[in-house]
């Protein structure tokens, strides 16, 4: 968990098993108890938004405090130079019908902690879970992991409070570590970032503070079907959760799921290179918004904050803005008895390595309003017309409010119709390989690990 | 294999088992099969470098046949915009005694593929291996995998021989996919490189051409403990080969060295940015070397080269080449009876991604001899003193032949002294940790890579 590792000593040169076995009975049995719902939770929660007033106003970019366009990039920057910048970029060698892009981006370089602590109540493994509040969220007070911390944070840059639990994922010997992976988010909107996603089991007693609760993962599963409840730093971070595979069995095996995706990343050339702000061929630069010039995508706006229980209590920053609800879902069927979804080797301009593995379906449906219907991507109609009684699972979440405004999407599980054909770039997996791979970093994007939470969800509900 | 998976078809939608249960016993049973040994392969490949003359001079740049330093970055390019270039590099942010630092690097975005094809004969998996030239190797004939290409190899820049049995590795249905992965090749001299390490067993009679010989996994381990025979392209494939860990024990579970990893990739701030070749501080550039001031590290010639076997007959090309003989070894010890390596967890300016595991040390002396005690790398000279009665493992290897020139390094595996400390950025792990790790890319560098190889083949003769 920190860069220490127990060291061998006398005592403690004894290897052990490689694999801890008990833990994913563990984490069903966590998954199994729902202690009667979440109706104390949906009270406490209420409480924490009365406890807590917060305000987001929309300012020009001439309001920022501390952040300018700098010459002569017209990069958007913080004078500490840190946090994050936005700034161009130009992609090539993309797929049909974006070949060739420009865009703003979010550059923060630095690696962030999301982590989550865990600890036994009763025999239950539970999660404590935090009532967050983030500027970019329609619904501003959501569940966030224990720790959701930027470098910056944790190391005072931003001179505010402490970071609360921090010292169970930074320092040795406070707990053991469950998960601990380092995971791309929104290639989409930037570049090269990563967090660290985390779930350490505490060693000790652990003080419950306010704006905190302990929740069992059948809890969590049932604030996933609420929209907009559980946040999308705790979804990724729950997403890494060592799962056992009660199938074992896949339309494909392991060793050809990960040729064909290594043929995937082999096969597209996309290059991506940063670029200045200023100048970004098909996008403007207004008093309060950089937008693009058709109206689609994002843009890139500023916001005023004031909070009670943030680290600091006002502030300002600039938010990226899509500009309309996404859709995000995963085709699903099952092949005797044991569910697949339909992966899409999905390329994004921030991705550190040309294509991740994503949902079937990941658009914002406006962006495509203009397009022949035989340009129009593959699947999105198709979800879009779905039947209810096909769709398996749907929630509108939202993704990270500390960096995106109204940043929201429909998340869904929708049963694939019989006569679908793969094209290339897709592939049926089990939700038990999605677990596999996620233990490592860079195979499953942000949102298909948020649909990975949920089918994670689904699946104890089923039992 | 290719980027085809078979779709699921009325009759082929039956889920298989994740993993291929016979894979490890099969390869155990290759490993311990030496058939007699190795004297008819060395009479084989003694008659091929009789078949093949080759001739390999050093040349001025302005000599080299299309390709020149482009104005005004001064970068080495060639004509046809393909191939690599030569750039510069600069790279802040590393550890000590290295903080920041310029050099030359080759970009060479394309990824190759390292193909190794594999087939039972008597019931026994043999491999396909190839006596290839390449220009750089002081040893010119060395075994190659069956296919070394890169994407202008195989789709023909070159203009030269189609590449032999590449059709297994890009054409469904050939074979079926033992081992897929893109692995980074050396972080110091190519800026994010990664090839597609393959291994296929090939379904059907394969022809046997001129240049190719079956070996057994047994055989070839045997000719790691030989100078200069198994080339770099074939250690790498060889080292992700899934062998069975008959241990499943280790100092540190799977999810400990999984988060210590994370960690270390998460505190390194490394960056790496291209520059210009022209101007690169500290190195100067003359009529047919590009060197450091101080004469360390490595420098960049030119070379002409003949050939009868290779897909064009005559070339000129640039090469790295370091300026000493490298010292690359693995400490080692057994821990209750279980074989661990201590790993270090290397920057490398070339790195995709910070920081990968590389072994204990991995240096050219000579680039340190002028710094006192205190400041020279951790292990090296520990390493470079070892009692002969501590050296599990030696033999001199050389690096990809094609790119770099006398690249050599003693690799070794060497026991440790009993009351090493282990220091931040090392860990103890074990051979079957490392099998899983390779699996996936840019946990183990190239370097490690080839030591693994060598590990697995102990393994075998120790059984």
């Amino acid at each position: 968990m920190s860069s220490k590792l127990a060291q061998p000593t006398a005592a403690g040169r004894t290897p052990r098993p490689r694999v801890d076995a008990r833990l994913p009975e563990r984490l069903a049995l966590s998954a199994a108890t729902t202690k009667g719902g979440t109706e104390d939770f949906a009270r406490w929660l209420a409480g924490r938004g009365e406890a807590n007033t917060f305000r987001v106003d929309r300012i020009p970019f001439a309001e920022l405090d501390g952040w300018s366009f700098e010459e002569p990039t017209g990069n958007l920057v913080h004078r500490s130079g840190r946090f994050f910048t936005v700034e161009g970029l130009r992609v090539t060698g993309g797929p049909a019908p974006f070949p060739e892009w420009h865009q703003p981006i979010i550059k923060q370089p630095e690696v962030g902690i999301l982590g989550i602590l865990a600890k036994e109540f009763d025999g239950v493994l539970h999660f404590l879970m935090q009532a967050k509040m983030e500027p970019g969220n329609r619904k501003l007070l959501q569940l966030s992991p224990t720790v959701q911390a930027t470098r910056s944070n944790y190391t005072k840059v931003h001179q505010g409070a402490d970071v609360k639990y921090i010292e169970y994922f930074i320092e040795p010997g406070r707990g053991r570590v469950l998960a601990d992976v380092l995971q791309s988010e929104h290639g989409s909107w930037f570049f090269h970032k990563s967090n660290r996603n985390m779930v350490v089991e505490a060693v000790g007693e652990v003080p419950l503070l306010d704006d905190f609760c302990w929740l069992t993962l059948g809890q969590i599963g049932e604030l996933l079907h609420q929209d907009n409840v559980i946040n999308m730093d705790s979804r990724t971070v729950l997403s890494c959760l060592p799962f056992a595979d009660p199938h074992q069995r896949a339309l494909h095996s392991d060793t050809e799921l990960l040729s064909w995706f290594t043929a995937e990343r082999s096969r597209h050339e996309v290059r991506a290179e940063r670029v200045p702000l200023a100048g970004l061929p098909g996008w403007k630069r207004g008093e309060s918004v950089i937008e693009h010039e058709e109206g689609r995508f994002f843009q890139v706006v500023a916001v005023s904050v004031q909070a009670g229980n943030r680290e600091v209590t006002r502030w300002t920053q600039p938010l990226f803005e899509p500009v309309g609800l996404g859709v995000t879902a995963f085709l699903t069927r099952e092949f005797d008895g044991v569910p697949h979804v339909l992966v899409h080797a999905r390329v994004e301009g921030g991705f550190l390595d040309t294509v991740e593995l994503g949902p079937t379906v990941q658009y914002t449906p406006g962006n495509f309003g203009h397009l022949p219907a035989a340009e129009r991507p593959l699947f999105l109609d198709q979800v879009l017309a779905a039947d209810a009684s096909r769709i398996r699972y749907e929630a509108v979440h939202s993704e990270e409010g500390g960096r995106f405004l109204n940043a929201e999407s429909r998340y869904l599980l929708v049963e694939a119709e019989e006569d679908l054909q793969v094209p290339p770039g897709y592939a049926w997996v089990t939700p038990g390989q999605l677990t596999t791979l996620v233990q490592h970093g860079h195979y499953l994007n942000v949102q298909g690990r948020t649909l990975l939470a949920c089918l994670n969800a689904l699946e104890v509900q089923a039992r």
